[in-house]
């Protein structure tokens, strides 16, 4: 049975599942989320998909999951991958995923959200200037990680990897930029050459360019 | 050999996995952080236990885990407690404890250093307010999902739990008024009427009390 995904291209949280069920190998379909549309703020996606009103969720079978960390961790057990290759490397792995989430990615999404879906007179300048400043702080410790190594984690690709990537390639500016950032430049390009490896807008359904 | 959790009262995020160690049943103590006196930034704390610069580092022999989604997790493998009871409910505790890393602890815990740990003429005031309004979202998703439920997931305390309560305990204002929403308001009463629990001020050192 075909895993669906239900997801939106501007979501980095998305693309973290999006990407990692894609270059498993598994077998997945991206169902559109209407985000922008108030679609995960609806009763009906509460009841039937995810009543914490958020993006991605995952449904195989029987199977419904949501949090993009738990839908990479469901890969790995379904398939043996990203998940380090040592109990250590395990455990390795998901400190970042965690990192990511606690300090990166839900920062990173909030910020880019806030300077580039909000109108602009609806933008609120301190919160994102107060944001930045954090961002900075937890580029900074990626950047320093990734000095001397390939990847986050070990010597390959992990959900590690997948999910501190997740906002890092997006166009919208909210104050990353790659070149200030050398090792995770190089590092993010890395990952791009990966065999299957898709932008966000390419691997999932919706893009700004469908609202322009 | 006794397990060390380094950690400072103030920290919700330490105190998910000191009271994870302590209901567990686990061999631990608290090591005492100076996060206040700058230990946290310091070059020494992060060559030595965690390049992140965040509190709780965990160590137990050789392992040496940070992340408190990840201390929890390593109770669980060690000692078979609070990871549910079925790989459905495995996946619904992780579940809450990413949305609690993602939507909860990490704002609650933000909006309550700068609301109370920051000198009174450098508080962001509309940094405050924007994270008062994302809070109410969360604590509604927790207070809805809990009306009925004596636990987050299944028929007993798990890491979901040990996770969400992190900042519900404190007496620091931030926002949350446990009146205000009467479903979390009665599980942390049940949560605090399991045996051996304690606050996170009796259960790790340091405390706004020390500083005064």
């Amino acid at each position: 049975m075909t895993i669906q995904l239900h997801c939106f291209g501007e979501s980095g949280n998305a693309y973290k599942a999006a990407l990692a069920l894609e270059l498993s190998g598994l077998d997945w379909e991206p169902v559109f989320v209407d985000f922008f549309g108030g679609a995960t703020r609806s009763e009906d996606f509460r009841r039937d998909l995810n009543p914490m009103g958020e993006a991605p969720v995952m449904v195989d079978g029987d199977v419904k999951l949501t949090q993009s960390g738990v839908i990479q961790m469901y890969v790995t057990e379904t398939t043996g991958k990203f998940g380090g290759t040592t109990p250590e490397e395990a455990r390795e792995v998901m400190r970042w995923v965690f990192w990511d989430n606690h300090k990166l990615s839900s920062q990173a999404g909030m910020t880019r959200f806030l300077m580039n879906f909000l109108p602009e007179d609806k933008r609120p300048q301190p919160v994102i200037d107060f944001m930045q400043g954090r961002l900075k702080a937890a580029y900074a410790t990626l950047d320093a990680h990734l000095d001397g190594r390939d990847w986050i984690v070990g010597d390959g690709l992990t959900n590690a990897d997948l999910s501190c990537c997740g906002y890092l390639y997006y166009p919208e500016p909210f104050g990353f930029e790659r070149q200030d950032w050398p090792h995770i430049d190089a590092w993010l390009t890395r990952l791009s050459q990966q065999p299957g490896w898709k932008h966000p807008y390419a691997l999932m359904p919706g893009s700004p360019a469908d609202r322009a």
